[in-house]
């Protein structure tokens, strides 16, 4: 993409009335603007990334038999009222024509839609198991939204749900969705905690959250420093008793972010929605179900706030809007347009995401532009990289700028 | 897939209170679960079909340069109260806590918010032109929401918006979209026609929709029997005369369904959101605007609409869930299991999109549910093509039925 051409201007200005740094770095590299308190609009730019993240949440859902599909935004009052949620206090409600009362919320959750549509479905034990998924917009009307992505009015979720004969099942499912939450947050580049944690709202069985350390985050848990133990500092409360890892090893508090979470339900879901089926010896019997989140605006905001220098965003290869930035300095230079415009089309041939810095301004501002957007190689072709018959290349992390070998091998063998 | 543990279970049931070929079809099919009145939820097999015509409409709308971004489904009401649109009756309001009066309305529409984002970012006739699009929900409070997906109080939307420094560039792009709309149509195998129009609560210049004849469309439209002249009926009367194509031919009036539209707005967008750039000369103009929308819940409910038999639905292959709908007949049989199963392997293994009806189940009842769901091809295992060392091959379109040699070969080159 020619960034001549791309809708994607940077801006040095801070957010008015949020000065979290996923919310000034995003906004200020491009990546979002904010239409409301907890509100934004993804850029093209921010799109890519938001992209990225739900692929691979994609990938891993498929490969543990998660089936996608796609419920509504717009729900009846029925499906709240059947599980007495109609009246917490984050719905948003919505008035249809002249009638007095709301008719409608937006959906604040999906359980009730997704658990009346599976009563339809399922009849016999042959139906079960089986597991959905949706990525779709969830509206809650938090009184606090000034933390940018990390928690939002308005915000894009992946919610899978299973369905079981039996807790047995329903707990070996919950195992495999664990092992791919991990694979989702590590190939996010986040160190994700797997926390024992209550369930809200949503169930009074204990829960498990993936807790990012980070000193924004607004929950509190405890850290064991010897094992990978993990609690929220909520339950430790419920339980009364002092977190206790099995290694006997001392616990320290953090904040942190919740990036997902997995809850079993049991039958809390099923018999509001008479949610049954037919076992083998011909008994009616609830559906045990479990419900599986994953914020995509939060995972995107928590990697900005855990990946980030005093110059801007630094993103991972995996979620990277693109995986290389080309600049060119002076391209009226002899040679310096016709060797960059080159580049770009072999990058391009080669299938790997450019973005082409072709903008006639000054070496510092693109470079400040470069470092803000946080595209993970910066790849430099100047009148004295010309001189020298090489490229530069900088790694966004490391810092380290080098003179690499100004042929398409070298460069993509370096980037990969 | 494997039916047997897909979320896919067809029904003989016709939906209670909408009689619409579509409605019914996709909903016996599997393919859609209604949730109230217009909205609903797509089911696996549908949201297959919703993903083809996304990525169909990507393709094209990337070829033209647009770039695809999203924005929020809640908007504050200074967005519609600029422009004067808040109190149009379709247009859902959300109560926010305690206020008494409505602090957002959901998507009704996106010209706003674009607007707005555009004028952030655009100052110099440098930034122009551009084309942004998203594909988002939008949600209209229709009083009659029982045309199945041709009418939905939810449905989601591909809308393109561009942006131009006078109106001869904008007429330009309006042109580019047109071809690529066409492109799109023919692409999931609907034969549309570009009709003039009115902008109804959009724009009071003329527009133009793309109408595809079907006796059960809301729209009434005049086409010419000789040449592909095409107008709509509400803008005959706007403007006092008859449709005259200039081949001189005799028009019919059909009914249609409007599966996309193209809109000039000029600068009537751009004022409200102070949307300026300065040119060349330092003058500081209104931006020109246009948007090109499709709806793509329509395009699925009319290609049903125009293509189905007695027996269900015929999806063109573009658009099919599967492209292959691979049956077992008597999988207990000698062989039977284990060539089906080869076969399964064998076409996934080629990147083909297999749905493996695997359920021990009769044939009537196998037959009944592949015709009703439509995918372009049959592939049948059974004791009888096990004997005659073929395979039974079925065309859902032609009804032909043929015995092939039993090698994927000769099943690849057939079904592509």
């Amino acid at each position: 993409m020619r960034q001549s051409q791309y809708f994607l201007k940077t801006s040095k200005n801070t957010p008015s009335d949020d000065v979290s740094i996923n919310a000034t770095l995003l906004e200020q590299g491009g990546f979002v603007y904010k239409n409301s308190a907890g509100i934004y609009s993804y850029l093209p730019l921010g799109w890519r990334v938001v992209q990225k993240i739900a692929h691979i949440i994609r990938e891993e859902m498929d490969g543990i038999g998660g089936q996608e599909m796609f419920m509504p935004a717009l729900h009846d009052k029925h499906y709240l009222k059947a599980t007495g949620r109609w009246d917490v206090d984050v719905v948003f409600k919505v008035n249809s024509g002249d009638q007095k009362e709301p008719q409608f919320n937006i959906s604040w959750t999906h359980e009730e839609i997704m658990s009346e549509i599976a009563a339809r479905y399922v009849s016999s034990y042959r139906d079960l198991p089986f597991a959905t998924y949706q990525i779709q917009t969830k509206f809650r009307n938090e009184a606090r939204a000034k933390s940018g992505l990390l928690r939002g009015r308005e915000f894009m979720m992946k919610d899978l749900y299973s369905f079981h004969r039996d807790e047995e099942d329903l707990n070996r499912y919950y195992e495999i969705v664990r092992d791919a939450y991990f694979k989702i947050f590590k190939r996010c580049d986040l160190e994700a905690l797997y926390t024992l944690a209550a369930g809200g709202d949503f169930t009074s069985n204990y829960t498990h959250e993936f807790q990012v350390v980070c000193p924004v985050g607004e929950d509190t848990i405890f850290v064991c420093e010897k094992c990978d133990y993990a609690e929220n500092k909520e339950i430790s409360k419920l339980k009364k008793g002092n977190p206790c890892p099995k290694c006997g090893g001392v616990v320290y508090e953090k904040k942190s972010i919740e990036v997902g979470n997995i809850f079993r339900y049991g039958t809390k879901y099923s018999e509001p929605f008479n949610l049954q089926f037919t076992d083998e010896k011909g008994q009616r019997k609830f559906v045990q179900s479990g419900a599986y989140g994953i914020g995509l605006g939060r995972v995107m905001g928590t990697v900005v706030e855990v990946s980030h220098d005093s110059n801007g965003i630094i993103w991972p290869q995996s979620l990277a809007p693109f995986s290389v930035h080309l600049v060119s300095l002076e391209p009226t230079s002899p040679g310096v347009h016709s060797e960059a415009e080159g580049l770009y089309s072999s990058l391009q041939r080669r299938g790997i995401e450019v973005l082409y810095d072709d903008r006639d301004l000054s070496a510092g501002s693109k470079f400040t532009d470069s470092d803000l957007i946080g595209i993970p190689w910066r790849l430099l072709v100047s009148p004295k990289t010309r001189k020298a018959g090489k490229l530069e290349v900088k790694n966004r992390k490391t810092g380290k700028i080098e003179l690499v070998p100004a042929d398409l091998e070298t460069v993509s063998k370096l980037i990969r």
